[in-house]
Formats: C-alpha cells, structure tokens, sequence
C-alpha cells in the first residue's frame, strides 16, 4: 500500500495512492487519525489496509501539495557511513558500529517543496537515501524481529551544507538547516516492501546519474539499524531512521558537486518512486 | 525570577519560588500557558514577573515532585567541549567552532528523578553543565544581542554512557539513553542572572568535588553558542542550549569513576540553585 500526506484545497488530508490517484481518507480522520503520524500513533495502518476504498473520493494526484510524509517526526536518526561504496569513497575504514547523527523536523520539505540553500554557505549537497518510518513502539528490539516495528519505507534526501557539517567532528550543524531534507514522496508499507535490502536507490542532479546503489550494499541493514538504535532510544510510531547514502555524492567529486538555485535533484527508489525538489536560495532579510 | 515546574496532589503545575515556598500559579494556566514551555511560546515570561505574587497560594518546596523545567524542548543542543580545563584534560586542540550534538526530550529527568544506568553499559558517567532555555525565537541572532533572546538559566546534567559515545566519531548514542539527562531544580530569569559567564559551577559525586570552575572559563561564551546555533537552525520558546561542561569528568580519571546505583551526583549553579540525582539501574523486562 503507498499512502501519501498531502494539502488540497487548503486543506492537509492523506490518502492511499492507486494508480495515478489519491483515494482521500478526509472523512475517516476522526477514526483513524489526523495525520498519518497519529494514524501510525493509534496503531490503525492496518486498518487503512482492510478499508473498502471504492467510495472514497478521488484526487488526481497531480492536483495535490505533498507533505512530508510524516508531518513532524520527534525522532529523525541518521545514518552517517553505511554503504560500502561510499565509505571507500570517503577513505574511512569499515565501520564497527552505525554512525548516528539527528535531523529536526523543520529541516523536512515535501516532494516538490523547494530545497533551501543557505546564505551562510554554498556547499550544499545532496544524499540520496531509504528512509524507514517507525510504526510500532521499538525499545531492545532484536535483529531477526525489527521488521515487525516498521510501518513502510520512503525516500530521503539528507541535505547537507558539507562545510557546517565539517565545523567539528560533530555532523549536526550541517546536517540541520532549515528546509534542507526532502522526505516523500509516498509511504510504502511493508506489505508491499517485505524486504528492504532488495531496493535499487540512485539520485540525479539535472538529471544526470550521480549515486546509484542496490540497497544491499548497506553495511548494516534496516534490521540491524533498527536493533542498534532502539537498544540507546526508543523508537515510536512516525519517527524515522534515514539509513545513510552511498557513493557519488558532490562533496567527494573532482572539482566539487554543490547544489545552486535553480537545480532539481531527484531520488528516486524502486517500489516507492521519485522524491523530486528544486533547489531555491534562502530569502534575504 | 526563579520558576518550577513540578506535580502536586496528582496535578502538574508551575510557579515561582519565594525562600521556601512555592506560589503556585495553576490558577493562572488558562491566561498564561499550561505549562512553563507554554508561558514561553505564548510570550507571557513578563507578565509573570508583574504579577501580584501575594494572593497566589503556596506549598513547601519540600512537598513538590519536581518535573523538568521545561517538559519536552522541541531541540536541546548539547555544546561537546566547552572549557578550556576540559579540553586540555581530553588532549584535543582548541576548538575554532562550538562542537554541537542533540538530546531527545525523553532522555531528561528532573531534579530528585532517577538517572537510569542502562543495563548494555555501565560506564555511565557525569557531565554538570549550565543550560540555557531559550525565550524568543532566534534565527541569525548576532552575539551582542543574544542574551535578548534567553528565558533564563538552569543546571543540566549531561550524562553520558561513554563507550556508546565513543562507538563512531558521532556523540548521539551515548547521549541518548533514556533518564540519563538531570534538567533542573529551577529556571532563573534573566532578570536574576544578567552575566551568565559569572556564575560558578561544581558536580559532586557521593558529596566529593569533581567538577569545579568558572562559567568564565567556557571557550564559547552562552552569546557566541546562541549566535552560532541560530545561524544553523531556528531556535524557539522552550528550546535549550546545554553549554557544555569542564574537567574533572569520570572517564578521564585514573582509574575511572563511573556512576553506580545508589550514588547521588549533585550539580550545583551560584545563583540557580543544587540539581541532584540518584542513580538506579534499568529495570529488567
């Protein structure tokens, strides 16, 4: 099932993505949940997959604002190192442990929304990458039964201002400026997504190749991400693992990749779909 | 002004602390906010410096649960090195930028809570700290004009599970664990504390200095940390800036002291008052 938060008609509703519409659940949020965050928050994904939706209305879905999918995430945990592509990229040794950063919610924009380049500083980048949205509280939750906790899968573009991001041995500076993550653009729950490491991820800048990855090449699976994470924090329904990028990404690139005003990157991932934002320049004040 | 949250008779309010006694403003919620991160956001800090405190009905601070001062910030901001001593003590250089990792609210305890060592770790260590709860919203604040933008001040304990802080370059783990952050007793207004570089702050542990300094001593200033903070992302009412803390920390000590169950460790703030904590060991499931 690809479900999808979205405003129409001044009005934010989610629905359920069949072919090119969206049947809308406007009339079920007083049962299900205001948002697909509280609709995960009550345990009522489900739910959404036994309705009958040959009543609900219909949206063509190029009518629709996208959301992020989850509207304000209380965790956002990143995954820093975690493909073996790009950690021989980046000159690292193989990683023991998972690297975990931590995104805000305000840096999330929608499919679509404009992607911010800071003022402060150009060296904007991008990061393809899966996004996993928790759908069940998770605390020491082994390998073998983390799937369980998952309610679906997204993209993710881990936006990042590499100079910020370089300030200290610390990522969180670069890592969470506002309106630098894009997020979407559908949920795609785990029945139609059994197993997350048989994706295909690449990202385009203009159009042109500039990450592509099998999902496989993760160095620590959705499974083993979610163990090591719920073992420190709990984990609720709606927050988020963003489970790292792979090789390609323009800091690395000879001469350097930076996203300028005007550029559409775009990730896009196999059973889920494309993740598209513009990138604008931050307003002056 | 010094402030608390706290729960009484099954109620949670707030109020101002007079010697001994709190006036107790739940009678003022629906005007002023429902909770002290509410009085924040609303903007309502001033009105209640105005009020005619007399009328307002009192209770023993002794008869109060404490809750932390502000229950669930949207972002704490965790300064890593932050005094001169503490990085002399660490090996590393001076520091040309602040070194910034986050909290999850649900890691924060108030005064008098247990501090939970978690049972995969037991290198559970202390870290006492001055924190600063933001009163405005800032975004690209300059320096001189940073302190506008403060509520007032508190004593954070930033503990900290050292091998999970150590497992990547990247802090956020084993600053994560659940019940491992003491936040409290009080919120002192600025009004009572003009300078914050001029208080003097100590940790005990079991009664014994370990920590004692100076908040002159701090590399970044609490008006360079909100200048660099706001230019990477948007503070707001109820945020907290935790300024990071000086030598004497567990880890470094030969051999090293790592906080046990039973223990009492105490952080204590001139003018804001004694923050202290025992320690407990995570329950088993």
């Amino acid at each position: 099932m690809k479900l999808v938060s979205f405003e129409f008609q001044n009005r934010s509703s989610y629905g359920v993505v069949v072919d090119h519409v969206v049947k809308d659940l406007e009339s079920m949020k007083s049962k299900l949940g205001q948002d697909l965050q509280q609709v995960l928050l009550n345990g009522n994904l489900t739910k959404i997959e036994q309705l009958d939706l040959s009543n609900m209305p219909e949206i063509e879905l190029d009518e629709i604002r996208y959301l992020p999918v989850i509207a304000s995430p209380n965790k956002t945990l990143c995954i820093g190192i975690n493909y073996a592509t790009h950690v021989k990229e980046t000159g690292r040794d193989m990683p023991v442990y998972p690297m975990i950063f931590t995104r805000f919610a305000d840096t999330q924009v929608a499919h679509e929304q404009a992607i911010i380049r800071p003022t402060i500083s150009h060296k904007l980048d991008f990061e393809g990458e899966l996004a996993v949205v928790i759908g069940k509280t998770a605390r020491h939750v082994a390998a073998k039964d983390a799937l369980d906790y998952v309610a679906g899968y997204s993209c993710y573009n881990d936006g990042s201002v590499r100079d910020w991001q370089k300030h200290t041995i610390q990522f969180v500076p670069g890592k969470n400026f506002p309106s630098t993550g894009g997020f979407g653009p559908f949920l795609v729950t785990t029945s139609d997504i059994p197993d997350p490491q048989k994706l295909h991820l690449t990202t385009r800048l203009n159009g042109e190749v500039m990450q592509d990855t099998d999902t496989d090449d993760m160095i620590f699976s959705v499974e083993k991400l979610i163990e090591y994470c719920s073992t420190f924090t709990e984990l609720a329904p709606g927050d988020v693992i963003v489970s790292g990028t792979t090789g390609g990404v323009g800091a690395f690139r000879q001469p350097p990749v930076w996203m300028k005003p005007g550029d559409v990157v775009e990730v896009e991932i196999s059973e889920i779909g494309i993740l598209r934002n513009t990138i604008v320049d931050e307003e002056q004040k």
